[in-house]
């Protein structure tokens, strides 16, 4: 259509203005700390038109995806949907809905994403503390049990799978002594669901996050959250409005139950993702897809160990999904992981925080736990530390 | 691989377990006031595997959309960037980030997302103070002169294209009286963003969001968000933390800008869309681009008066992005967006708020202005009427 319409009385400035070739994006095998290659009917699953957020069919995929994601936590908590946003989204929706200013929050910290926890908590007006363990291990019931007994916190964050370290946070009997000290309890399943066991209800976690780009094999973008009835009570009971709006339960629940009230436009392409993601989940079995990560991962291990290199975790506490693994004296940690990138097209991710320098993070999650990727990536590790040596 | 690992002590339920086909979308069109129908290249950009939110191909790609971003919106601000979220994610970090407790904010309040920011600066700790006019209308200078010197506020937040009630504001003379008031300047261009005429830089606007699926015709899932200087002498002044970390401009310029420090995991398939996305405005060119929509508009407004419809804003106000339409006297207006959806595959939308029953809200954006849309619509809706009539 021409047109002699103006339309503004001002100058379009071209000093932006950039003409670029159509997308290109290099293939990589990801297998660093996330994201992982997504699974293809995943990807090709965001090549549809969008519609509209309020519309039937988008509302039947929203009760797949809640339902999915309830098999998937082992939970029955209704309010289980996944946030519009990344990870940290969902980790700081965990908190913003629970904490009302000088609410007492105990953290422990063994690794950057426990670090994460006390910032946003102390955002949210919390008086946080915290209990630490070196990056590497995890708490004991015992000190659990004395951190609550000398801060009495109204809400305990741990972390079940530390991305920084390669910890799994046993479980068993947090949840009962939460409930004891009339605690809520919080946990961080962003390097755990989808590839390692969890079973929300049986612990009694009252929250839990998690992302869609690691164990679920699914693009990042949308995040799976969820909190059970004694966290709804305390939404509930609140004297303040949850001090950010995008990420209010009180108002999402609306959105995702049966009101059906508009909230936010959805990210409506993520949920055709995660709604497959889940879909590939549930027809795997959690129990075949966790063995596949277990054994997959123990195949790594003794791969590395026949070339000299040690994990930096004890076997005990390993998370199959994500490996930390010694660098050698001497090597150049960097140099490793750029040769990996730029020659063999494979991202593994290095340390962080404490571990900076010191170990390579390995994930092996949803898709990528196969055994041929194990193959792959020794191969070209081993060419590249000769080549670094 | 066949194994015999035992990973878990406790059983699975089947409870939530669900076996599902794969998923399938119905095709709509989508003429409502958001999601509009993404351009084809751009979903196509999405079925592609995700990279690492650090890989050197990556933050190529971040800095081509902040510089394009900068193109769509006429602005210099270094801090252009799209969040990791919907508008209402935009929205929330444009006032997180620039308002500290006891901040006097003035929010113009003509509609619906008017009111959306009088909640969220409330909830970061502001005094708020309103000015209103009906939906439907636009603000005068006068009456905003008149508001500054009686309120003095640190921040007003205005819409500059109301998707509730389809008004555009007038920018021109607003961004100099907040410097004569010493006071930054916030605006909603959720449904103007390539769709209509914006001048930041030449409107002395200090914060602005938008949206990825309007005129940008993109999916929904990352959002458009800038601040210029004054604005960040706001946020490096601060006496507080941003009281929201996922939307932190502090911690985001650096990923963003030249340090590249790890935030969050970018949205990254969602980043290959709104990239392409914004290529193609780029091709396109921004008047063009506008006077395309401008045309397509008229030529809808034509064919409704032709109908004996009539708009409910005065031409002179009127978003060429977003009609609102009077509901006939004692027609249904919810039976009609029914049939429309259900016997056409066209989604238009209902009135909100103060405008529910009484408008229909037809959305004309991106790859959906042109004028073959307007033809397959007012044929439909034709037909509908006299259904319903």
């Amino acid at each position: 259509m021409t047109t002699n319409l103006s339309v503004s009385k001002s100058t379009v400035s071209d000093a932006h203005l950039r003409h670029l070739p159509v997308l290109e994006v290099p293939e990589r095998l990801l297998l660093g700390p996330g994201p992982s290659n997504a699974d293809p009917a995943v990807v090709a699953a965001m090549n549809r038109q969008p519609i509209g957020h309020l519309d039937p069919a988008y509302l039947a995929l929203m009760d797949e995806v809640q339902e999915l994601l309830r098999y998937a936590w082992q939970t029955n908590n209704q309010m289980t949907y996944p946030v519009p946003g990344t990870g940290s989204a969902a980790m700081e929706a965990t908190l913003a809905n629970v904490i009302e200013p000088g609410d007492r929050v105990l953290v422990g910290v063994n690794g950057y994403f426990g670090n994460r926890l006390v910032d946003m908590a102390g955002r949210y007006g919390a008086d946080v503390s915290t209990i630490h363990r070196p990056w590497g291990e995890a708490f004991s019931l015992a000190e659990i049990r004395e951190a609550l007994e000398t801060h009495r916190p109204t809400l305990l964050a741990l972390v079940h799978a530390e991305t920084s370290t390669g910890v799994k946070q046993p479980m068993e009997g947090i949840g009962a002594l939460c409930r004891e000290f009339n605690c809520l309890l919080v946990i961080d399943t962003v390097t755990s669901l989808g590839g390692v066991p969890i079973f929300l209800d049986e612990w009694q976690v009252d929250l839990a996050y998690s992302c869609s780009q690691k164990g679920l094999s699914c693009p990042p973008g949308m995040s799976p959250f969820t909190m059970g009835p004694r966290a709804l009570d305390k939404l509930d009971s609140r004297k303040t409005k949850v001090a950010n709006w995008y990420l209010d339960a009180s108002l999402l629940r609306k959105y995702w139950g049966s009101d059906r009230s508009y909230h936010h436009t959805a990210p409506v392409n993520m949920t055709y993702a995660i709604r497959e993601a889940l879909r590939l989940v549930a027809e795997e079995g959690l129990e075949v897809r966790w063995q596949r990560h277990q054994a997959t991962a123990e195949k790594l291990w003794a791969g590395l160990a026949e070339m000299g290199l040690a994990c930096h975790v004890d076997k005990a506490y390993r998370l199959p999904t994500l490996t930390t693994v010694k660098v050698p004296n001497g090597v150049d940690a960097k140099a490793v992981t750029r040769l990996l990138l730029n020659e063999h097209n494979i991202e593994i991710g290095g340390g962080l925080g404490d571990l900076a320098g010191q170990v390579w993070r390995i994930g092996l999650m949803g898709s990528n736990s196969q055994s041929d990727r194990v193959d792959t990536l020794l191969a070209a590790l081993g060419q590249v530390l000769k080549q670094v040596g």
